[in-house]
């Protein structure tokens, strides 16, 4: 037996530790072998690939980003893609293969399972934790970890200077990570994409805090939008959101508490430290348990799912239905937390 | 309706969040007013209370220990001991009682609500994870963590050296922290108190681990004991066991690995800063919750409940129940992690 | 004997440190009593006091910020500045001031005791490390871990998708930060505002690390400037340099290398995180040492005077001198750095 | 030219950023070979070595020990000692020889150097801080963080349960890691080998402490005694001092402390991870340093001299004098600091 792992999208911290136990494990309890493919779905594609046994493992639990390197390649959209993942995987005599990936990447894992015959089990990765059928995905409580640091000491600063201090998160469609460590650093804001939030009330949480004599912090997921969103893209100061992150929202929400309330107020985009470096303890064991499930999952033949946390257990779930849609956060559990809002 | 809080058993990271989040809910949403208890059980017991409203919980969130202080008082186990608490609470018109403890201070709550009519809520606490009926105790996460930078720092020593590290963690009679401390710091031996262990096996494995040419490292519960534990304990050195550790499991350990492998071995015992300092966002994020929903039973008058985290949900479960029994680990679990011994 | 004490400029982790010295040793040794002024010059400007005394100052030790509040306040550029301080100083019935602050708040403490006859001492207090004077200060090697544990992370960000990762860290005119955390942080590149640089090189170093297979992370201080800055600040791309950083030297040279190296390059712009939060083990060291003899400076009537560290001593320096000039990089040690470039 | 390297006495953070400075710089500007000797001396006396070239110090600057192991080796005290290392020096071609250790290392390196011809450079290490010559060691200022950090924590705990808290830090003969980190965490009081204490001056500081309403931190140095050390000798408990610690000074000093104040007190003892683990910043940047400045000695000729801190320079001073007598803690210092104390 010989299993393909490959790792797509953005890196997330417990990318090797799955990998390790992917392979501790197969090796050493099933004797199967190995080939890691390089750079997410280019490696299939491309036929890169790179050793992958007990010595390349070694020593990878602790380190962030992926031995294997990742990339956003996507083999539907490249030509003959399937056709040339398919013979590839042939050539290198793999008889399944581990995706390990956020949606789109997994979302090729369940195509090319459900209708090519290329027999895939997924793991979950994203620090955006905003995959379905996952209570947790490893590599966000790492992410919140580090923002909820960031927040600690922006507190002191904002308290010193009697700012406004606004804390740009990660989180393009889900705000879990603004939510758990705006919550956990105890900022007076928590703006998230699944709430268009109101500018006034906005402004006058802030007012509120300075009027008890304490400096605010904003927290804002990178893809928070005020609700009059039309308006606010048409002055241009929106249009490179995204990446380049030249005037994401953050920057435009401090300028705007500025105008509105008198108050200074300065941004901190966290940017790429949220998603890099050693995982926190709690995604080390998430990360390497997911390994070890799917490993299982290709010993059992069980092909198609995806192993997916449920409390304390790791359990399978189908692909394609944990990549049908986003898991945002709750309107329920986004109003329970605002009652430390102001 | 005012409500009286304590909190009882060692301190525990995340004890400050939870008062927080009561008495931010409580006082914002519901209107209550608050009687803070002071050292446990001991303050309704000698009526001893501080003053508990917004002001005296602002910035604790990221604080640990408990600004109410704590004790191991039974008022079980004190003379007249139900009488003096029912006589406290009524003359500082306490309505509902929020306990927050582990099995010892929670059990006090449960006979006291269900056999003698003061309404209590529970919030479970142990950095041991052992309660039943809740996926996670808060502080826990905290204490793997801390556990888990130790054991990353131990390793390079280990290496320099090629010497054994023994490293004793928190846990008397569960292994929750020496089992995700050592899955996540890469343990090559994890021993726990669920599993007696075999002094031949784990010399096996430190053998072979230098064999390969790395270092062991050895996390082993406070609580752990050999299969034959008599011979052990009739050499004597394992009679301060607990809270002194003058002669831990850990200095045992240490010395007959050195006696059977010929290989030099140290020993580090973890110990209280297990169990101090600021919480981890985990467990913020959950105290804080418990803080939330446990003020919402109390307003739901659903007395003799403890609030519990079950995937990402919080519930509510009967007390008697959740104290009734240890939660261990489980062997299947213990053997899923075995796979890295060695 | 009465002494004032005011912390100015923009925070800086161990001013409290600072304060808790100088308030217990000068009421413990000496039995002074203190005023703490607001918010930097404003206090003694606005008459704007804090209660200082031992209370005050317990468990201040850890915070970040300070619990004086801070401004930029300048009495030299108010109407009356100078003899509404001296009357508000009179009013306390202030003997001596102690001047925690930077460049400019000391500057006019030197003036005020050199040219007004205002008894003060000096503390020399900024991140940025560019006082003359002294070996270093305080904020600085807390600032320089802040960004070397982020340079970490940010490693395995740039490895798993081979990316060219800029760094921009705090240093408007003295590149200390980035020397430090970059050397510490193991970049690949180090940009400084005191070696204006060449483009065309920084994509050669790029590029040579990329040839060895390894992804380059380049570190630039916000006061860096290429060699040829006219035609930079001509595309309009520099203009809002500094606080806004809406487009500051990380964004422009990601978006430069990107052009002409043909690699994905992204910027972290660390900001705020660097200036707050609880100081580092030898911040809080050097601060409370600088308290401490300032208060005996006060004692020694020895006017005008600096604290400053010199290898491990504390010795005093004339605050005049020190604000003289800004200390910088010499050449001589970038130089040495340099043979890690590329 | 080759050029020999080792590293003696414990492993210390640090050690593996002076060797890759030499190993970058030797390369790159002046084209020497190099050769990794194992183990300490243990290496030049039974010619064991390892590979030592650019990709062998890949990525080694933010670990923790040694890549090229570590002993207490002492080939003065080995049959034919001095003839068979200059033998194997010959055998490996080996022109001049860096030596990183400690005391003891830096003591054969001397006379190896001025009684036997054999070109050595020295480079100090020890995370006690106490070599004379240098203003620090690399690996202090980790230690002191790492035990910083613990204080912080136990803080909390302290106060909680209102207990009295020992923490136990390293430092045979000298107090710096006590006297830093109990300085930057708070403690209480401070005690160090170089000042014999006075129990009931201890007791009496740790009285008035819960007498203000909190709870004692004792940071205790594992060299430190009591001004009546015979009478505790004698009862025995004192006789596994040094490193079994099986009941080392911070276990006697709770119990004596508990027996004569009659509050509760608790011990932790830090141990390995003091030494274990990545190095600071500060320490990355001492550490290459030295190693840049060391290879620049050997190209110099500049034999028999050891680099050090003095200020912000790196200087060369002779071996011999350096290790002449250890680096102890000034009284005036210590008394400086105890303004803390009680």
């Amino acid at each position: 037996m010989r299993v393909g792992v490959l790792t797509g999208g953005g890196d997330c911290p417990g990318l090797n530790a799955v990998i390790r136990g992917i392979v501790r494990k197969g090796v050493q309890e099933y004797g199967y072998d190995f080939t890691g493919f390089k750079d997410g779905w280019r490696g299939p594609l491309e036929g890169a690939t790179v050793r992958l046994d007990i010595p390349a493992v070694r020593g990878i639990l602790p380190r962030g980003g992926t031995i294997l390197g990742s990339s956003r390649t996507n083999p539907l959209k490249a030509e003959n893609g399937i056709r040339r993942v398919k013979e590839n995987l042939a050539k290198q005599e793999v008889d399944a293969l581990i995706v390990i990936g956020g949606e789109d990447t997994l979302g090729v894992a369940a195509r090319l399972n459900d209708e090519y015959g290329v027999p895939c089990v997924g793991v979950p990765k994203t620090i955006d934790n905003d995959l379905s059928g996952t209570d947790y995905t490893f590599g966000f409580d790492t992410a919140v970890g580090i923002a909820t640091e960031a927040i600690d000491r922006l507190h002191t600063t904002a308290e010193s200077h009697m700012r406004v201090l606004v804390v740009e998160v990660m989180g393009r469609h889900a705000g879990w990570i603004a939510l758990h460590s705006g919550l956990a650093g105890g900022a007076n804001v928590i703006l998230i994409p699944e709430q268009p939030f109101d500018l006034e009330q906005v402004c006058s949480w802030v007012t509120s805090r300075f009027k008890a004599s304490y400096a605010p912090i904003v927290v804002v997921a990178e893809g928070a939008l005020p609700k009059d969103g039309d308006a606010v893209l048409k002055d241009g100061t929106l249009d490179s959101f995204g990446h380049v992150r030249l005037s994401g929202v953050g920057e435009w929400l401090a300028k705007e508490i500025e105008k509105r309330t008198g108050k200074e107020a300065r941004t901190t985009v966290l940017g790429h430290v949220q998603r890099g470096g050693t995982p926190s303890a709690f995604d080390r064991w998430l990360a390497t348990r997911f390994g070890l499930h799917a490993i299982d999952a290709v010993r059992d033949g069980d092909f198609g799912k995806m192993v997916a946390l449920r409390g304390t257990d790791i359990v399978r779930v189908p692909i394609a239905e944990a990549t049908a849609r986003l898991k945002t956060v709750d309107p329920a559990l986004y109003s329970e937390v605002s009652v430390f809002f102001g």
